[in-house]
């Protein structure tokens, strides 16, 4: 890994900063306020990214992403993201009249690269290899004079806009103790994290990661980022098999814990969400509900980040019919 | 039927009334913006009464009729219902610190009796022609002195609650053309049609039916309520053979127009706003919804009331897998 420095590291932004921020994506997404649920031993508020256009909370990273490099000259967006990311970063271009660039490993999706497609973008497929030598690279070739690059996760502007969402949630419920959120790259949880220490809110992150998957437990045991194995499941939107080492550094100043949750849990959690909280999410979300269940939560005031809703129809249809 | 005069017709009420009503409200409920989805050749924005507490919008009628109540000196609230209603009388009950006696047919759905009960109601079970006596007469054996009749429909305290919902509507979007609710005591599209009026805003309140089981359309052809047969279906919320006669005057003032939707569309509503909104609503919901997509409304601004999400879970599921 070549020592580089980052342009998000430290990431500290400022209160009007992220007013700012927020205030621009307010005509394209939905700030909805926080649903109190009923808890017996806790009190747990949902904050449900999962209603946002495009289904997930990644619509704030695009769109802010886009304003950012738009106002920095940029021409042209390139990025390399096999799912929900592209689709808001080129949201976020058609605002700012930019094209957009994606490049999709062909073992994506194909729903997805369609979905990318038909939102407007130049869609580029790759091998794995060559798609992740990308990613890292932040190279593509023929990349038009006066593109930018923007990454999924590391990047200054796509924090930014994760940020947002915890800047609601402070100015919400600035008594809040624990906010946990599912951990993918680390973008969203960090992102929240600045904004709550921008607001001098003292709650605690907590990651939310599904057994079998756990990057950022085994990075926190070991130190560092490190290789794990990985078994796929039906929560496909966090889960690694390493975290990404350019992330390392404001991971762990921001986190100081994952909870890993058993996939069983998971399930459950994602039947509740949807027979008692009426809300259809994705894996990941309900691996962060799962969480804020677990006994050492007992008496926190907690906020739970439903980060998205992108799941195949037939795999909830089948999470739903296993009734516990 | 003898011809009385109600406490709740004319209903007019005026701004200031609906504004107080409202933030006596807001402690207990969820006050959500309208969710802006997409339409090809409509704007249509959903009023997400599903996600209150207790899964319906009639949390707001029943708070409302236990403050009214107990400021006018009510020891005691007592009604007739076999359903959400009841639950949020009693919730209302609770705050305001009165007991309540809920009656109900020995047909009601056990799960609703239990939820009833263990809301904290006193519970009171009759073969259904009593009970129907009940609902028609507002009699009961034994009333405590003091004890006041709220009847889940035709009540003036009732109707003021509902009506917070087209206040809402029309203070975030007074530019809209439709308003389209489901239709089934009559209630929810009265209230909001006294509101819209209230505040000057001349959008068309829409009533949604289900084929097989609209008494609206067969009154609004006869020009009173007529009996009509009623076929049974998934879409249980709504509904009925015959409107209630002590409506009819405030129905026929309010409401011109009533949309029957195939059950099949009303199957296949319910299906799209899980998949497409992320959202799990009742049967009652998507005829809403259903209606509202309907060729007649090519063009509009639309606002559809999701009007609850008190489905079966098992209903639900067999829902989401008949895929179209």
């Amino acid at each position: 890994m070549p020592d580089r420095s980052y342009d998000f590291d430290p990431f500290h932004p400022e209160l009007e900063e992220l007013r700012t921020t927020r205030n621009r994506l307010l005509p394209s997404i939905r700030s909805l306020p926080l649903l109190r649920i009923g808890g017996n031993d806790r009190d747990i508020r949902l904050k449900v990214e999962s209603l946002q256009p495009l289904g997930s909370f990644k619509i704030r990273g695009g769109i802010t992403a886009a304003a950012e490099a738009a106002k920095a000259g940029a021409t042209c967006l390139i990025t390399a993201s096999a799912g929900n990311f592209a689709q808001g970063l080129t949201l976020g271009a058609q605002l700012c009249n930019l094209p957009v660039e994606v490049h999709v490993p062909d073992s994506a999706a194909r729903i997805k690269v369609e979905a990318i497609k038909a939102s407007g973008a130049f869609v580029v497929e790759h091998c794995f290899t060559d798609w992740w030598n990308i990613m890292q690279t932040r190279q593509t070739e023929n990349a038009p004079r006066g593109a930018k690059f923007i990454h999924p996760v590391a990047e200054r502007s796509v924090l930014l806009g994760n940020a947002t969402i915890g800047l609601e949630i402070a100015e919400e419920w600035p008594e809040v103790d624990v906010v946990i959120a599912p951990f993918g790259g680390g973008g969203l949880c960090v992102g929240i994290a600045a904004a709550l220490q921008a607001l001098g809110v003292s709650a605690e992150i907590v990651a939310a990661e599904v057994s079998g998957s756990a990057a950022l437990s085994a990075a926190l045991s070991a130190g560092g980022p490190t290789l794990i194995d990985r078994t796929p499941s039906f929560v496909d939107g966090i889960g690694s098999t390493r975290v990404l080492d350019e992330m390392w550094p404001l991971i762990s100043a921001f986190i100081g814990r994952s909870v890993v949750v058993p996939i069983e849990e998971c399930a459950g959690a994602l039947r509740e969400i949807a027979f008692s909280h009426k809300l259809v999410v994705e894996g990941a979300a309900a691996t962060a509900y799962a969480a804020a269940h677990r006994p050492e939560f007992a008496g926190a005031r907690i906020t739970v980040v439903l980060s998205g809703s992108n799941i195949d129809p037939e795999v909830f249809v089948d999470l739903m019919r296993q009734r516990g």
